[in-house]
């Protein structure tokens, strides 16, 4: 039986702090920052302005809009479901309580790093091919089984969570990069979305949550 | 009796988008990514390595790790608070189904840009000065309720939710600042802790969800 | 360190129902089932008719419902909130992730057996005092703070969490009464407002979500 | 464009209760009350003693524990893990933030009143034939896709989701009746397994969360 308690690194990890003292500490973390912004730069350099479009237009367009991811990507979508509901559309997420039944006239965003996530694929299957709603990917693989079946894919690329580079994966394990490059995204497109329709941020607020 | 539907913006936007062209979608996104770096670049000036070391340590010597946050920073604080299960530590969400009664011996991090949310603050309370708790405060006011009565504060330096920037609150309204910031440098902790206890991805992977 | 496996009990309980056979074990699960049966009857002993006429109203002449509990409590807000959108309210659950900003003209319904949850009470307090919202309690002690505030209460009487009836405190520890009667009451209103708009089951199935 | 506020139904609702007075509003609600005892007695003379045995042993015998559903049975399996862990288990629930990688020494509940929810069989297949962790399917039919597949099948007999009995579906619509039997039937577990390890209120009370 194994315990969940972390204390097995304790002994080793206090002589590391003891030795290193504060210039160790941090080191990393400012490789990772630069790692981040070397990336936000090459989401600004890879930037399909016409799928953008696109995307807007589809959110424009739904009765409804759906959003989904699993894991980190989940909160990704929640992160953005909140932002969209601000600027006053009319959004659900899927699986939360007051989620309704999705329809042809809706859109689903679906949020997946590998495009292969088992939930999100058999969910956005069903809401494209039984239901016929609009389906978006954002995804880093526009080869995945989601981006093959989606009306419209936007592809953010971070490092593949199944592919193990080994230096990027020290800084970046699994989908962190995938992960924050698509809330970047995602929050930059909401402030398009401000500038084309003219909203500020009162606009927002009035909208956000108190009871909290 | 108003509709949740964003329709009211269709003609307008319509309109926008006819005469615009591509060339005017993504301005302000791109904007956006700007921004998004020069903060990561603010931040990474600004890193007290002293408060990290200690935060670290806090880490390392709970008991059990508690996080919560609210809206958006709740998602930062899941999706950090996921990461440290992957890391090996005892963690729990505020909240959460499976989250047990919190003791003396254990570490509570709360998430909150202006450091006046008012059940985070509640119950950074309740955990502090009834539980006799150990609590961290990552916020962008070192001078709020939450911060004065936590142990340790990270400091990340945002725009302030109360403040009304005119120019950046069109870019970035409300608290997107602070989480994009708390979001990247809560993963670049992540990288460090990685380091200083050298794990690798696999060992993450090991522990990441199946079933999802 | 102690682990959260449960496995020191192991032996002491493989034993019992080592000497124990099939007749031993169900006979506790089916008092606590007559006990459950009891109590619904206690309920519908006490309804208070004018209270619940009241209640449906409020639900009718709300702009938007909002649900809240803590804890299992929580779970039973949650149920409800589900069919309450099923129903063809427009109804969100404080704390999720699409909620919007509460108005004056919205109704909150608070779930608590205490009446003293921490946040149920504060979160209650900001909805009447700062919003001007209508407020319902849904609890087991009329005399609580949560119930002096509230402009419905409805009284359903459990067995007290901060109690300690011997007997009862083995069959149903904590809140269990009280979760399991309110739930079963909220289906009861359920049922009640079917009749009255003479809905059917295949209204309700038309707005089940399909996607989960 | 259709709004999800519920006033379309206004007028009708205020003319019937104005017509039909407090004896009218409530019957429907005492009749549902009755149906529900009616139901936990016919539980009880269901009961599979050596089921319930073989599923307390594979509960005890379980390195962690996972518990999962959809919907409304999703609030149940986590009012039940919540119950699971003030008993001392250590369980997760699935899709929650700090819930890790399931093992073949772990136990997967899955709670589905059909047997055939989507997510809930696509999750347990991959838990059962990708993992080999042990499967207990609580459910109404033991010859849906998910009994068929389980370790230990619990059947409650509740109403058939896809059935239409057209009395019973007006009083209890969809899985109602399914979630409560299932809710009432783990939480008189709980008391069966308080009572076989000899645990008493404080006991659990000593687990119960109070950041809250």
């Amino acid at each position: 039986m194994t315990s969940r308690c972390g204390s097995e690194y304790k002994s080793k990890f206090s002589s590391i702090l003891a030795q290193g003292g504060s210039q160790v500490v941090g080191e990393t973390l400012i490789r990772f920052l630069d790692k981040v912004c070397e990336h936000v730069q090459n989401i600004k350099s890879n930037l399909d302005f016409k799928k953008i479009e696109e995307f807007i237009s589809a959110l424009e367009n739904a009765r409804c809009i759906f959003v989904m991811g699993a894991g980190r990507s989940g909160f990704v979508a929640k992160a953005f479901a909140m932002r969209l509901m601000h600027l006053g559309y009319n959004v659900y997420v899927v699986g939360e309580t007051v989620t309704p039944r999705i329809k042809p006239e809706d859109l689903l965003i679906a949020i997946s790093g590998s495009g292969e996530t088992l939930s999100v694929v058999n969910i956005s299957r069903r809401a494209k091919e039984d239901i016929g709603s609009k389906l978006v990917a954002i995804t880093q693989r526009p080869e995945s089984t989601l981006a093959k079946m989606s009306d419209i894919v936007i592809v953010l690329k971070g490092k593949d969570k199944y592919e193990r580079n080994h230096e990027l994966s020290k800084l970046a394990p699994l989908g962190t990069l995938f992960e924050l490059t698509a809330l970047i995204f995602l929050d930059g497109l909401v402030a398009e979305i401000m500038n084309l329709k003219q909203l500020t941020e009162e606009d927002l607020a009035e909208r956000h949550a108190v009871l909290e």
